[in-house]
């Protein structure tokens, strides 16, 4: 059972396990290399500074870079420990560890808690961080099953969901699912120095979904991407073939205008995206649900959402998804409320009874 | 004063003119080449078939391929009408106008409402479709002052903020605030296609914001896309670029992990998309803003996000901006509140005291 974790790095992700983990009745012990970051993390609740004992599990919570070192100095210094790191490359990592502590594999498996935001730091960390969030696990051919279960079991207690995945499998995954589109929204941001601010005042609510992640911080994730350069190559690759595609059919459009090869590579492009986006999983993992939505103006003062959300609940109604759209200009936002389909016509009937200006 | 609009092309666009119009004392005419769809406007309440006087304006609501060719026609048609169209591109249109009517270029400004969604056709119109959305108008050379004002008439009627802009102007605007961001979205969302389920069952909020506008048609935006062929074309030859330099820096990386040049590049570029991301402006047109968030975990069931509104409304805050994520695997979702600084703790406190899990 598990009772003693060590976090070695008190950032965002490790700072967060000690709270969620201390308030579970675990015995949290800190270090970092920077004594006001542990100072910090134990002020928060994440546990105590450093240990005299043996932990039963060390998760490291340090930067890509560095670790896979920092694993293979913590495998070295509590022999009796198992430890874990949660990177978000895992291949990279593992190399790391095979090459700096190649006799202590068993005792190691990585995994990687798919949470976390743009902030960073201990003075940023959550306890609920984790909290219906999946955890990837990582064993190796050589992990005792002993450290999958601990990891494992310190997962559900942050009220993650654990997921094992071969470390290979996962950093193809994150790279089309994660790391190119953070590229992407990137990409896309940088063009929106070149306009003037005339023409960025017309950016409607398609830019901005596209370019939201695009305020990430770039020493983490150049880490990051760095780290799963081999995984990301291929996709990115794709991504440039795509990307020279359009621009080939751009310049035979712009030469001939009623190309019909040209718009044929077009409309496969946007095609090709619906398909890929319909993969997503819908809420709470369940599988992609076409949901019917309906926008609502709202008066943009204080308590019209609460007004509105009582008047959604009155109905019964369960809110699938939500989002606010402002409108330059003008005293109002559109709330756009997704629902199952089944309960669209309640929904309207009720809004429009209580008086809201709604449609589809 | 415009008393009479003609509305050619009652689809999503121009039905929703219709109602609106009608809705404020606007004498409305509807045309379409399909029967169906002139009828169905009609039902809706977009106006009456046909007219047999001369209109004050038409406002053609054709697709951006055949928009030019029908402002042309309606020139001919009514001598002393003025004529607007409403398609994505501006200068494509206007040429088609220049070659097709060259008599009556006078009568003639495009525009273009920065309104819309995935949705299509007269069926998805609403009367509140344009209510804080930019309407951008493009007079030419040639234009007179009347259509301009009349273009403007209509848009502060139907609820839009008039905004004037050179054609070529516009787009190349929307060339980089609105069409390239489509083709990005697109193209990332088609990588989906190419993993496992349980690949995409690790997508998190970001890939689900970069891929939202993936959903849209293909037939409209390829229309979209070689229309504004030429002003698209150089913004794409930039993303271009920069994929295939991110991919030559990964490739580098690939090689040697440390390469200081090859991380550079992709430091850069998170770096650039940042600084592109915060030029978008805030809510209602103000200047970027730096919200601070609140973090709120919401149990999944009808009724408590109107609970939660009810409790951020008794605080008296004003909430900018709002996001749900939904949690796989639990029965909770995390609702982030973006707010103006000076009201965070505010918020967070009475919250807390409301009892909910409440962190930044």
């Amino acid at each position: 059972m598990t009772d003693h974790v060590l976090v070695v790095g008190t950032g965002l992700l490790g700072t967060s396990v000690g709270i969620a983990l201390s308030r579970k009745g675990f015995r949290v012990s800190l270090e970092d290399v920077s004594p006001t970051a542990v100072a910090l993390a134990r002020d928060l609740g994440a546990g105590t500074i450093g240990t005299d004992d043996s932990p039963d599990l060390v998760i490291v919570a340090a930067p890509p870079d560095v670790a896979g070192q920092v694993v293979a100095d913590q495998l070295a210094a509590y022999p009796r420990a198992h430890v874990t790191d949660v990177a978000s490359v895992k291949v990279a990592v593992a190399d790391a560890v095979r090459r700096s502590a190649p006799d202590h594999l068993d005792r190691y498996v990585g995994s990687h808690p798919m949470a976390g935001r743009e902030r960073s730091g201990a003075v940023a960390a959550q306890a609920d961080l984790f909290e219906g969030r999946t955890w990837v696990i990582c064993p190796h051919a050589a992990t005792a099953p002993e450290a999958t279960e601990l990891v494992r079991r310190v997962a559900e207690a942050v009220g993650a969901v654990p997921v094992t995945m071969d470390a290979a499998e996962h950093d193809a995954a994150v790279a089309t699912v994660s790391h190119l589109p953070q590229v992407a929204a990137s990409l896309v941001a940088a063009r929106l120095r070149e306009v003037s601010e005339d023409a960025v005042a017309l950016a409607g609510q398609g830019v901005r979904d596209v370019t939201r992640i695009a305020a990430s911080d770039p020493m983490l994730w150049t880490q990051i991407l760095a780290g799963n350069a081999s995984a990301l190559l291929p996709v990115v690759e794709r991504l440039a073939g795509d990307v020279a595609a359009v621009r080939d059919a751009l310049r035979r459009v712009t030469d001939d205008p009623d190309s019909e090869g040209a718009r044929g590579v077009l409309a496969t492009a946007i095609a090709d995206g619906q398909l890929g986006r319909a993969r997503i999983p819908g809420k709470h993992g369940a599988p992609p649900t076409t949901y019917a939505t309906v926008l609502v103006v709202v008066p943009d003062r204080p308590g019209s959402l609460a007004h509105l959300f009582h008047d959604v609940g009155a109905a019964s109604v369960s809110i699938e998804d939500i989002r606010i759209e402002h409108a330059r200009g003008g005293p109002v936002g559109l709330v756009e409320l997704s629902v199952l389909p089944a309960v669209l016509d309640r929904l309207r009937s009720a809004l429009t009874a209580a008086g809201w200006s709604v449609h589809e």
